[in-house]
């Protein structure tokens, strides 16, 4: 059934308050569709709908609405309700929920929470926001590595329904020392009297708890895992991140790195859930501080009026100048800040990174000066002293803006900031008044007495 | 063991011939880290080290290595060696790599596997690039709904060694209608003598093998699945994409985009792989269409010659209208085309687009105009008519631009190309030239006497 479709059949059965049917209905769904339906449906009938979804699903239908929704359900709900859904939620959902919410229904979220999960949300809560740890669930399948397969079964079998993943299990120490990782295929092709500390393997890969979210999404990719074990310092296991979150967290990653290198303070928001006001205010700060760094080209150029005067036509080349410096630079910006956040550089390789970018930057100035110089002879009615100007300039400002967008992410990597905020925007801006400065040296250096 | 430190006791154990050390080390290690110790090996001892392998891990190993190394591997290898190495192999992983080599190798590696997989590569290898067929995998478990679940254990327990997953189970017809599906975990948890069909989820959620495999990758986003089924016109099952697959679609198509959007050609291959001459291929056809349609702003300026002679200062305001207007439109154009691809904005909701940016640039402008008129007249030394005509221009090219940058995108979607290759840099071209058309437009009738 098409989702429209299913929209109105749902609206037309509570207009007939035809309950059972819409029972039978919701029951088929996946939870994430249940969602979509819950936020079309009015405030009025929100409660009722929910509570006609079965228990299994309503609490992974309640993690997937949007917090607007989450806060007024749970302002409907009862005590009882709450406590019930929250024992149905997995902790790492809880502990989103909670970031989304305002103290009051954060506070009465906790209230309702069991106090061993209460601590653990707490833990969760502590962890700096973008690691690991933040991201990390404490529902796992735990071994010990002298189990039997039959006993580790048995225990998957008591334990397993209220785990995020019963696939890959953590054979652990008594003091929690992560020692092996056993997967439910490994168990179900083995004997059953097999020892678990015989099947399980030993070199496990893991993260720390401050390790970078991104850093997480990179060793699934690597390592195909479904799950990956989040140790502290000493080794001892915390938590686990599964792969449903991981592809998560880098679909919000790869948006929150466009947005930075857009100029945008980024938002974990759908575009059309973000208010005008809310809009404006993640655009307009960057917005201002480019205009107002714009104040360099306009010195330069203040600096160079009788230039300006003497030859108009010089004028007329600079919008160009500085675009194809500025798209010159941030083609090598953005590739860098792509790779280093795939791992695929890090900052140790900046002479690697410079030298390769010095050819690729000739070879782009050279062909660019070429068709730039004709172009500026015949097409825009240059002469050809101001075309040699043009396109010597233009040879030079593309190797200058590439080796400046190589650079710069490097460098701010380096110093312990994100590569991605200072991107295209800004790398042009710094490109723009370089390429102005090379413009009037070459001008008043190839035309005599221009100065 | 660090990475570093791994890589010289497998240089030292190799100069001292210690093979039986050697193997025992590398038998510990995951795929994803023996292919990049082979990546560091010179080129002698690469097929030694690779013998010494362990079986199951060796295929594994060669599909995360470079093409280069994989090319050369095979030209070292005997076809018996070729044949065992591709019995091992998953289908997905062996098209991947079949796609990278030259036609000689290629036609190697198909006459060495056995003929249904070469037919399953055939099949695979003829879906549209980017679509969900072509990433899809053959090799997946496959039950009867009149199965018990011990009968389903027996099967997985005799197929699954060969399958990508067998965590999660299609139920199908004879004719090989897709009607169910069955996670392990539901086997796990359920009596032995279950019926199937008393088991199975009949609301499955597949995609087509010509869907896109971004749509793939929100699929597997919003529903939380390891595995995702690929199913013909008919419903007919023909394929999975599993969870590790679509997190690596996710990174590549987040580099895609962020490349486009800056104006590159995509590539799939690391950054430090790229040859120079590749990179200056990839990255040249975008600077000179734009270098060229800069020709429009140069005429633009070149036809108010007289305005810029008599008013020189009015020039010194241009770098900084258009860089203003081209990251305004930056920013919105950016938003829109990842809204489009996360499937958070559709072409359909073009007009709530377009009354938010309305709203969200007039904030923007009149905000950049008031800074801009006070930084004009008391930074810059314009007259306060001059810094008038700049601001009013701020604002209206402010507005202009993320209407425009709103636009695009939705429009280039509508009629079928990709949104993300029209981005930033070209509409900034647009913006350029819609921004100085405005500016003097505006001065022209504010400054008396100008034209």
């Amino acid at each position: 059934m098409e989702k429209e479709e299913l929209f109105e059949t749902v609206a037309s059965l509570l207009v007939k308050s035809d309950y059972s049917s819409l029972r039978r209905i919701l029951a088929e769904l996946e939870p994430f569709d249940l969602a979509e339906i819950c936020e079309e449906l009015n405030e009025s009938h929100l409660p009722l709908v929910f509570r006609l979804i079965p228990k299994d699903a309503a609490a992974e239908c309640f993690a997937n609405m949007s917090s607007e929704l989450q806060e007024l359900l749970i302002l409907r709900m009862s005590d009882a309700e709450l406590k019930a859904m929250l024992d149905e939620l997995f902790v790492d959902d809880t502990v989103d929920i909670i970031e989304e919410m305002p103290a009051n229904v954060a506070a009465r979220m906790l209230a309702n929470s069991d106090p061993e999960t209460r601590q653990q949300i707490n833990e969760i809560l502590n962890y700096p926001k973008d690691s690991a740890g933040s991201i990390m669930t404490t529902e796992y399948v735990r071994l010990n590595k002298n189990m039997s397969v039959a006993d580790a079964f048995a225990r998957i079998r008591r334990v397993g329904y209220e785990k995020e993943t019963i696939y890959t299990c953590y054979v652990t120490e008594s003091d929690r020392t992560l020692v092996g990782v056993v997967t439910a295929m490994d168990l179900m092709l083995a004997e059953t009297d097999t020892l678990i500390s015989e099947l399980m393997e030993t070199n496990v890969i893991s993260a720390r708890t401050d390790d970078d979210r991104e850093s997480v999404v990179i060793k699934f990719s690597d390592y195909n895992f479904l799950a990956l074990p989040v140790v502290d310092g000493g080794n001892r296991l915390v938590g686990i991140v599964t792969v449903d979150d991981a592809i998560d967290v880098a679909l919000e990653e790869a948006t929150e790195d466009v947005e930075k290198m857009a100029a945008i303070t980024p938002s974990d928001k759908p575009y059309l859930k973000v208010g005008v006001f809310e809009t404006w205010k993640s655009r307009i700060p960057w917005l201002m501080i480019l205009m107002i760094s714009a104040t360099f080209t306009s010195a330069i150029m203040a600096s160079y009026e009788s230039v300006l005067s003497n030859r108009v036509i010089l004028s007329f080349f600079i919008p160009m100048l500085m675009g194809t410096a500025g798209n010159a630079g941030g083609q090598t910006s953005v590739t860098i800040i792509r790779a280093l956040s795939l791992g695929d550089v890090e900052t140790g390789d900046v002479l690697r990174i410079l030298w390769k970018e010095v050819r690729v930057s000739l070879l782009c100035g050279i062909s660019l000066a070429i068709v730039c110089f004709g172009k500026a002879l015949w097409l825009d009615g240059a002469d050809s002293t101001e075309a040699l100007v043009v396109s010597l300039t233009i040879a030079m400002a593309v190797v200058v803006a590439k080796l400046v967008g190589a650079c710069f992410p490097v460098l701010i990597k380096k110093i312990g900031f994100d590569p991605a905020v200072v991107a295209s925007p800004f790398i042009t801006t710094v490109v723009d008044a370089l390429a102005l400065v090379v413009y009037f040296a070459v001008a008043t250096a190839v035309i005599p007495g221009l100065q």
